[in-house]
């Protein structure tokens, strides 16, 4: 850690029993650090708290008692009754809830084409429901909602505490509403003075985590200067990601340990700046300018959609087969039934078949194959659930092949199967792979 | 609330910087608070903090004096430097931290197969990287690996105080794990006493969450019982889930409950019971012995990949198109360029074509085509960002199709566009539907 001033701390407040039940899994709260981050700010905790009104104002008191400069709420602003948060943060500021007219008036605005799209809603009924959150603390920034509930950001009446940020549940409404919230005079008084931190991350894929460990000890035994960096690591879909905070004077400790990393794992360090492979592959195809085309199996979609997933991939994905049935490998990605019977559906030979033939029924430069066992059931002793078999090839007559026994649940095998292929994409793009013949069924027999 | 004595309340407690600073989304914390509701324990808070001594030990404290019995943390239990987790645990809970011999012989087997794997690691520094991981509070139960930490149920050693339960960080290892640990006598006596409560979730598709707000008060007004009911709505991928927990003998104020919900709602109620819609469709599919197939643009392949999610999907889908480009909606899913050429490749009457051509080309009972802008760029005036046709028709006649204007980003346009077409999909596998002559580009012009 540096020696330099404290940072400014700041705790998140995720609020709905929804959330922390498991009915659905909290996005605003990882989200929310980043923004804060951005800022300058140390998000050093996310809490997640039910609907009841104890437990809230706990959490707020606990996270002002650990020194939090600044406290970010989200939901809990809805027109049920369940939806608390406004109220207890005025409690907790030490303000009073008042009616606030123009607000309410705004909020009636939003909901008059809302009524008309559903003609057989009680206007007035709705309309109530909703003047509940129209009701703020007073003196509180409030600002203009984005779905049908405000914003707020609260500074404690007393003039000493965390001031309190109270934003939307629904993460397209918390994010449209951030960018006002920190524009706001009362958000920046309560952030002044945080210190601007810098982020490195670096993504590895190959070796297994303790590895990294080691890593890390040899780098200061080697002179490295580690102190000033907080690095953390962590698997990620079969990913390391190495991710160090730091402060701007520590540059070049970090640009000397991002440098040590290279030497030592340079065939794995498939990113020193952070990009994802999904980014590189992305950048890969646009700059060369090929197109690319799937024909999957036990991944059942998950590949196109991850391929087609960043904005402004219609440049390079041409189409993708999902052929789940032995019929359908032959009918979209014309593999040779017989191959099947030979050498089984789940066989390098047919990923080979199906990326070739991913290719010439797109009309794509490059082409994938993906046929595996996702489970729970189909497996066998010879290939148990999880092995899955992987081929990309480009026109000019490059080809990678793999087979994989991959860990984890179907859903795990499924999208580490995308992720192996992704790695196999990228290699294939900067020039590896054996050139074969390249014809639709090359090689089928020399591998068995 | 129920009058009934106080339930057994439970914090869960993540660590890990990659989590705290978003780099990864929290899935533990979720999955913990169901588990802790199966046995009969509230979890009553989920907090997550980063890898810092201070900020862990700070957590523990404030779940203790909040009155948790029972603490369950995950992550912090792996090699490197900054997984604390082990050791603080000791220290709160007041044991002395010591080398658990024959763990660390348990970890050293583990790690064998892992180094032949990896032969250009030194085993030396691997091993010692790892016995830290054998490092225990003296008197705790330990929990057999299932990566290479151990996992710990850990009561306080002055008998007072929450029993701490730690687990490791990856959802795979922890979800294994945790069975080992509810079985111990430890985690038994933590928990002595727990309520148990029973769950209902209902499930409403086409009106906004408002609407449950004024049923809610209608319900009491009209007599219905909902003291005793803990009712949560909320609104997830554009279906509202209401979720009701209530103790065993109030039972019937539940029934009552949805009875009155479906008398009101019954078109928008497609679930009572809390079923998916998912879960519906594979049911309704796998029942009536059909078989489905899909040609999908804008979704990207994420349609295919839904319905390939669940296991034993392989009987009733047979595959899939992911037709980004014009020449593929023609090629694979046998679309008139014509018709794209009169309505553009984002209308109804694609749509249909790729409903019809999807079950043609896959011979299957049902089809459904998907074309829309999923943005953010390609939207126009007439068609703006989030403008997406579905189709499903079957080879009865009958057909659904729908033109709408999804909000939200480009993830959340392709996410929400599977979820109208399940909604779609079910409602004709129960017998909805025009029926229409079967013909491809059947009605093409009749909705111009």
């Amino acid at each position: 850690m540096s020696p330099s001033a404290a940072p400014v701390r700041a705790g998140i407040l995720v609020t709905g029993t929804e959330v922390l039940t498991g009915i659905i899994a909290d996005r605003n709260g990882p989200w929310l650090s980043q923004r804060l981050v951005e800022e300058g700010v140390d998000a050093a905790m996310i809490q997640i708290v039910g609907d009841r009104p104890e437990d809230l104002m706990g959490a707020l008191r606990f996270m002002a008692d650990a020194g939090m400069a600044l406290i970010v709420t989200s939901g809990g602003l809805g027109p049920t009754a369940d939806d608390l948060t406004a109220e207890i943060v005025g409690e907790f500021t030490g303000r009073e809830m008042v009616l606030d007219a123009e607000l309410e008036e705004k909020i009636a605005e939003i909901l008059r084409p809302l009524m008309s799209r559903w003609p057989n809603l009680d206007p007035g009924a709705i309309r109530e429901a909703n003047r509940k959150q129209a009701v703020v603390p007073v003196g509180a920034t409030v600002l203009d909602p984005v779905g049908t509930a405000p914003g707020l950001v609260v500074a404690p009446a007393s003039g000493s505490g965390p001031t309190v940020v109270v934003m939307p549940g629904p993460p397209r409404e918390l994010h449209e509403m951030w960018e006002k919230a920190v524009a706001t005079e009362a958000f920046r008084s309560a952030i002044a003075g945080a210190v601007s931190y810098r982020h490195g991350v670096m993504r590895l894929f190959g070796i297994p985590e303790s590895e990294i460990a080691n890593t890390l000890r040899d780098a200061e035994s080697s002179g490295v200067q580690l102190d000033p960096l907080e690095i953390t690591t962590c698997l990620r879909r079969g990913e390391i990601e190495v991710a160090t905070r730091y402060e701007a004077p520590d540059e070049a400790a970090y640009s000397a340990f991002v440098d040590f990393v290279a030497r030592r794992h340079g065939e794995q360090l498939f990113s020193p700046d952070g990009a994802t492979v999904d980014e590189q592959v992305a950048s890969l195809l646009t700059q060369s300018g090929r197109t690319v085309a799937v024909a999957e199996s036990c991944t059942g979609g998950l590949m196109s959609a991850r391929l087609t997933e960043l904005a402004g991939s219609s440049a390079y994905f041409l189409g993708g087969a999902v052929v789940y049935s032995n019929e359908a490998k032959a009918a979209l990605a014309g593999v040779d039934p017989e191959l099947i019977e030979r050498f089984g559906a789940v066989s390098t030979e047919v990923a080979d078949a199906l990326a070739a033939g991913a290719a010439a029924r797109f009309g794509a430069d490059v082409g994938i194959g993906i046929t595996g066992i996702a489970g729970p059931g189909g497996g066998s002793e010879d290939k148990p659930v999880g092995t899955v078999c992987f081929s990309v090839c480009s026109d000019d007559g490059a080809r990678l092949t793999r087979r994989a026994r991959l860990p984890g649940s179907r859903s795990d095998i499924r999208e580490r199967s995308t992720t192996v292929t992704m790695h196999l994409l990228r290699r294939l793009l900067l020039g590896e792979g054996i050139t074969t013949v390249p014809t639709q069924a090359a090689g089928s027999g020399d591998r068995a």
